[in-house]
């Protein structure tokens, strides 16, 4: 039968679930010129011109059709980069879509009738932190339970018993592992993922978004363990962030099953023209690479030496813990000089901060504005 | 403790739901030169000059950048153009993507310790039959009841009467309609919508994908009723399936409910600025509309001198049943001719054909093959 009342606000008509969620906190996009903007990890180096003739020319008649559901030819020039076959590869509207995908894919939302700790691992999402935030968030969304596992204060990868004594759940359903790890840009080594990937009894994604900038990729990994993921992007090392692709490589079978969740048309044409177009000119990014890891270093360098705190990064970022001032006043006394880093306000990361290594001509005015701002602050 | 043994398949890793999924399929988007291509309702006109100019103009180094996260140029545009605030408004990844987002939004999942009624209604998603065949998929890929009400030999929409007789839920959490209808291409009036609309104790989603083609909007009705969502997409009438770009419309509560669990990068940004591009070409489109308009009413035309049963159309495509040869002949036989439509095989559409209305070439061409596979056939 038909409704009687109706209550006036539309609120009811909202899960409780997502009614209590808080959402993701997306780093600031400004768009105040001369900026410098060193706050969400973008390569400060344009798309190749290779890649920008690339999306001129497909800007024609045929953006009225519909893209590739598959992004097929992106997948098969993937392959052919990482010697493995396009059924390995599934193509993302950026990898935070696919690392969405993942938690729906993998992960039973949290039920009223759970009992067994097999259910329970059934129910989890594992990581560690400080890693990406956007982890619990999407745990939160698909109703998940959350195994956080609190990083030792160099950040680096646990040993085994580590990992048993902080109560890591080897039966959780997904572990997010970014490697290298953010915001403190260390890099993990392969043979050591590899002992947690073999004693993990469920989905291990290897979200490998700054691999470009480390010593070592992890990605014979899938090849050895059938539970384990990569994820790569486009966005970071290769400058296309604005055009949102991404991927992950592993077994078959898990590909498949990602793929029936997936929304048919969720990657757009000139992405993945974009993407394609990138890997004819791998030559001309790799250059970028190098600059970037030398700026990272001499800014690390820098940092050291006045005295603050930076963690060796295999990324395209550092974190630093500032020396005669917080965290919180050196981002602030940064932004007012239109320098814009990342801070986050949580009791683990509030006494640092996360700065993108951008061009040369950039770090060093963020390096001449950090010693005037230690300077001023020294002489109060 | 660290897990002993391993299967070695990983499909144990994926959730029970997941494995037994069938996917939704895409329509075909083959790559065959000269091929005319109606099955995917696409329009047949390249996008405005404006359009394209304006995506060469921003294929430069800013898509090394995150594009707006909440896209909110295009949102303050749509806003003037519909006559509602930005907060009325969210943007998705093609429609698609909001249509799912819908689901995990409003939809609680299917779950063992279900009892009442309530409950049930809870995790019902409905949908008339025909319709758009994602609905069944996004419902069993959220793990959602289902409650198909199957339409009346003319499509048209069901008055209370029918709806208490075919077995409405009026309680369902979320009421998927589209309006015009697909694959009948019939137009529903406002004015019986809104009596649908003020019965259902729950979340309606009026999409409006066609409505460029269809005599009236229901746009007005998300005034009137808090639980109405209206659904809209650049892709068809615009000419950009290419580049994903769908929007809802509907109360602030409601936008703000779905945007906390959209990625937060979820449109790229030369989508975006098509879009917006678009909005100051509007001209240019209209005419195409009425172009399509014109040769939707002289193919039906010509298909019902021949015999043919043809619905009448609000949408950019005809759907019609064949006389003296089956659907599936028809299509098949089309198709031996490089003239692809849609045909889709279930018990209720498989008498039927669904053509994308092309230009007036390609539909003069659609026209004398079907006349000459119906003479053969006649001879035979």
């Amino acid at each position: 039968m038909p409704a009687k009342g109706k209550l006036k606000s539309p609120e009811r008509f909202i899960r409780p679930l997502v009614r209590n969620l808080d959402g993701y906190a997306p780093g600031e996009q400004p768009h105040i010129s001369d900026i410098i903007k060193l706050n969400t990890n973008e390569n400060p180096i344009s798309p190749s011109p290779k890649v920008l003739r690339a999306i001129k020319k497909s800007a024609d008649s045929k953006l009225r059709l519909y893209p590739n559901p598959t992004a097929k030819p992106l997948r098969y020039a993937l392959a052919q980069l990482h010697c493995c076959q396009p059924e390995n590869i599934i193509i993302g509207n950026g990898s935070d879509e696919l690392l969405a995908l993942a938690t729906r894919c993998f992960v039973e939302p949290k039920s009223s009738g759970t009992k067994t700790l097999k259910e329970i691992a059934r129910q989890t999402i594992q990581y560690f932190t400080p890693s990406y935030s956007l982890y619990p968030i999407l745990a939160d969304i698909h109703g998940a339970r959350k195994n956080e596992f609190k990083l030792a204060q160099n950040y680096k990868l646990p040993n085994k018993t580590s990992l048993i004594k902080g109560k890591w759940n080897f039966q959780a359903a997904l572990t997010y592992i970014t490697t290298p790890n953010a915001p403190s840009g260390v890099g993990y080594k392969t043979k050591d993922l590899a002992k947690i990937c073999k004693d993990q009894n469920g989905i291990i994604i290897l979200d490998e978004a700054y691999i470009d900038f480390a010593e070592e990729t992890a990605l014979n990994l899938i090849k050895r363990f059938p539970n384990v993921i990569i994820s790569r992007t486009f966005s970071k090392s290769y400058s296309l962030c604005s055009q949102r692709i991404g991927y992950f490589i592993a077994h078959p079978k898990l590909i498949t099953a990602i793929d029936r969740i997936r929304d048919s048309y969720n990657t757009n044409g000139l992405g993945q023209t974009a993407a394609l177009a990138t890997l004819t000119d791998l030559n001309y990014y790799q250059k970028q690479f190098k600059r970037i890891i030398k700026a990272r270093s001499q800014t690390s360098k820098i940092l050291t030496e006045i005295g603050f705190d930076v963690i060796p990064s295999q990324t395209n970022f550092i974190y630093a813990k500032p020396k005669g001032l917080s965290a919180k006043d050196w981002f602030n006394k940064l932004r007012k000089r239109k320098i814009i880093t990342r801070w986050f306000d949580t009791k683990e990361c509030r006494d640092w901060l996360r700065i993108t290594i951008g061009t040369e001509r950039e770090m060093k005015k963020f390096i001449s504005s950090t010693k005037a701002i230690v300077e001023k602050d020294t002489q109060r």
